[in-house]
């Protein structure tokens, strides 16, 4: 089964919003192992809506669309989707009850530009959405197409459709097999849940006994993209599994796919390639899927039931905030800090005034001293601290932006590191100010995370 | 000017990555007035990618791809694109000096796979890359095509292309004007620098004296999406300017675009479509463009030369993250906490523990305490405090999950907003702690720029 995924949104084709639908249906498909073959983006035109269509019903089987749903006038999905098969839109009483009860529940009454979303073509099925007021359409293309002409007698006899751009023959092959359209909204917590409770399972169902694409991607910090390329050159040429460097933000990934009958049969074949990767690498390796260093942390601590505090300047809050995203890191995370002056730093952390004129905020020492700090004002069991210049200001000679310390103590350790990150970006300083702030989190977790494994 | 942007990588197709690169391209390419009229995904393969390019070459003047340009095997741009016109493939010195260098300074000597990345089509041209190995390439299509074939002495003489697919006489017609296609990296930092420092100028030049787009956003907080488009429908149909809603991550958004010759035709077009929305919706309007609602509020700070502290409990340092992504918020943002726990909220913040017992952790009273032993602890002018539950664990009958209270506290007045947020989304309680996070902070970011606005 292959798919392909059409997004449509002009404020997509002007960069105004980054296309993580896209991303998000892909590894949908990925894990129930239909084929994305392509992602295409077009803009709210008819002309070029019916265009994407011609060209995808020509080459998958399936077609997902985001977008084009909502009661604008310029959502436009599924009124050229109908007139691209030449079908008559009716109104669905169903839809429109569901509508309107949904606005009597929010204490409103039904703006007459939502009864535009309980239109359907006549011979199409609706999807429903369980969040929003926009429902979706299954289009069965090769059942609407036979309603169309009563079912023809035999293959020849299938007309062409009348939106002017006649179909080759090969797309007449293809009609021969299902093809399926589905239409989603852009909005995507409403696509995340009419995918999960209906277009999911009706997929899977309908792909039951097709081999399933099974992958696990491994995780890696403190090695570099074209140094961990290298060491595994041989096995990204490999074709089952395969072997893929993805980019990551301030870390490296690889993944491992395989098609299989069954997550059994996939985990050997991938077993076999993690342990290769493993034995080459297997140092810098820190998880593995959705494991983020922040995960990893979060769980070390848990196990070994101990509790960290943080003491933050240039990351602001963000080491913080990574770790508290993490479900249950009430357990290990009891207070943190963002003392961005140097009043803050000395009358809460206790950093002294004398170290602070000796050495500035930014030093070896200052980082050490908060992480005292904080872990005496939080009676925790660690304590970290970052202090740094993320810049766009604030950079000298001595201590140039990038230029960061990270400390870190326990009973009876204290490990200090100094970064020298540079200017990571350098024709977009908030933007690097930004990048600075993520990549000194990158690192601090890390630290966290090697010493705590190394100290039981 | 039309463009197609069409990104190369399986690991888009997997959904492994978002494509942010496309979203950035195509707002360089609206800023010079280049329309995008698509965006491709297409995976590692070389067929599927010479489909993407003839499809392509028949609907668009320049292509811009991404990936595929690293030394890898799965790295296929360069290659399948030579192998689309038939054009010979030659060893450009100059790059492979240029990658021996970079290697060089970074003492390592440079692996044999990355002699590949010095490979160009014999009659095309290096894009330079200023930061990484992998240049990108020029391509004149239609000098390529003219070269190949001697330069016809009639158009009829043009040659169809050897790869199979025969062109249309339609693309024929489109060959008679210029054709580019231009080859970037995927890394983002890499493309983003090629851009800016060769493609921009480049293209600029090429387009001095045609109309450009200009835009301008509107950002919301406060008014649903359906709300906001019902008050602006008429607008929405216009055709110059147009409007379009946006959406956004719990604000909305309106965009307004006209193609004009220049910056001061365009504002006076843009501005009477936006004193119409602010008539209507102008309670709504928190900012423009880049605006987020942390930099408007470090704005007013700055301004009013005040200082704000956070003490946050469910948001977990989120407030503190956004406040200091702002470059420069270390004028009005001295220290922030994330008190976790009630022993913190007691011990930092001077929490009464009766009040913790009487009223809970999640309540107005522990908010405003909180709320003002930050101010008190700062020594700052406002003091705002957020606590809540944000599961997926914690909630009750009483204090469901979502329920979170704000207090924002200065001289002689105290603020105090509850919140139910509920689950916003239902099938994925990792994610959903995330949501209500992320509309805990823009609520209390918003309270705060209400109330400065009006405290004056």
């Amino acid at each position: 089964m292959k798919a392909e995924i059409i997004c449509i949104g002009t404020e997509l084709l002007l960069g105004q919003i980054v296309n993580s639908n896209a991303a998000w249906i892909s590894q949908e498909l990925a894990s129930i192992g239909i084929d994305c073959h392509f992602q295409t983006v077009v803009g709210d035109n008819k002309d070029r809506i019916k265009e994407s269509l011609e060209i995808a019903l020509n080459r998958v089987n399936i077609i997902i669309t985001t977008g084009g749903l909502g009661p604008t006038s310029d959502d436009l999905t599924t009124e050229t989707l109908a007139e691209f098969f030449d079908e008559e839109m009716i109104l669905d009483q169903e839809v429109l009850e569901k509508i309107e009860k949904l606005f009597l529940s929010r204490n409103l009454s039904m703006p007459e530009t939502n009864q535009k979303q309980a239109l359907r073509p006549k011979s199409a099925e609706i999807l429903p959405n369980p969040s929003g007021t926009a429902p979706g359409i299954i289009w069965n293309v090769l059942e609407l197409w036979h309603l169309k002409n009563n079912i023809p007698k035999s293959e020849n006899e299938l007309k062409l459709p009348p939106h002017g751009n006649p179909y080759k023959g090969e797309f007449q092959e293809h009609l021969k097999k299902e093809k399926l359209i589905m239409t989603f909204p852009g909005v995507p917590r409403e696509l995340h849940e009419m995918w999960k409770e209906i277009a999911f399972p009706f997929l899977s169902t309908k792909l039951a006994g097709e081999k399933k694409l099974f992958f696990k991607e491994i995780k890696f910090y403190g090695i570099g993209e074209s140094a961990l390329a290298e060491k595994v050159q041989d096995l990204l040429d490999l074709t089952d599994p395969t072997v893929a460097p993805l980019a990551g933000n301030a870390e490296c990934r690889l993944r491992i796919a395989t098609k299989a009958n069954n997550l059994q049969d996939a985990e050997i074949k991938l077993k076999e390639i993690e342990n290769k990767i493993g034995e080459r690498v297997g140092e810098f390796i820190y998880g593995y899927d959705s494991d983020s260093l922040e995960s990893i942390v979060g769980n070390i601590l848990k196990q070994k039931q101990k509790t960290l505090a943080v003491a933050e300047s240039c990351t602001g809050g963000l080491i913080s905030e990574r770790l508290t995203n993490i479900s249950g890191s009430s357990a290990y995370i009891k207070l943190n800090v963002v003392t961005y002056s140097n009043e803050s730093k000395n009358q809460i952390l206790n950093v002294k005034n004398e170290s602070l004129e000796k050495y500035g905020a930014v030093s070896e020492q200052i980082a050490l001293e908060m992480a005292q700090g904080v872990r005496d004002l939080a009676g925790s069991d660690y304590g970290l601290s970052i202090t740094g210049i993320a810049g766009p200001g604030g950079g000298s000679i001595e201590k140039p932006i990038g230029t960061v310390f990270i400390a870190f103590v326990g009973d009876g350790f204290q490990e200090i590191t100094k970064l020298n990150l540079g200017i990571l970006n350098k024709n977009n300083s908030d933007k690097n100010r930004l990048d600075i702030k993520w990549k000194s989190s990158q690192e601090a977790l890390n630290l966290v995370r090697k010493i705590l494994l190394k100290i039981n």
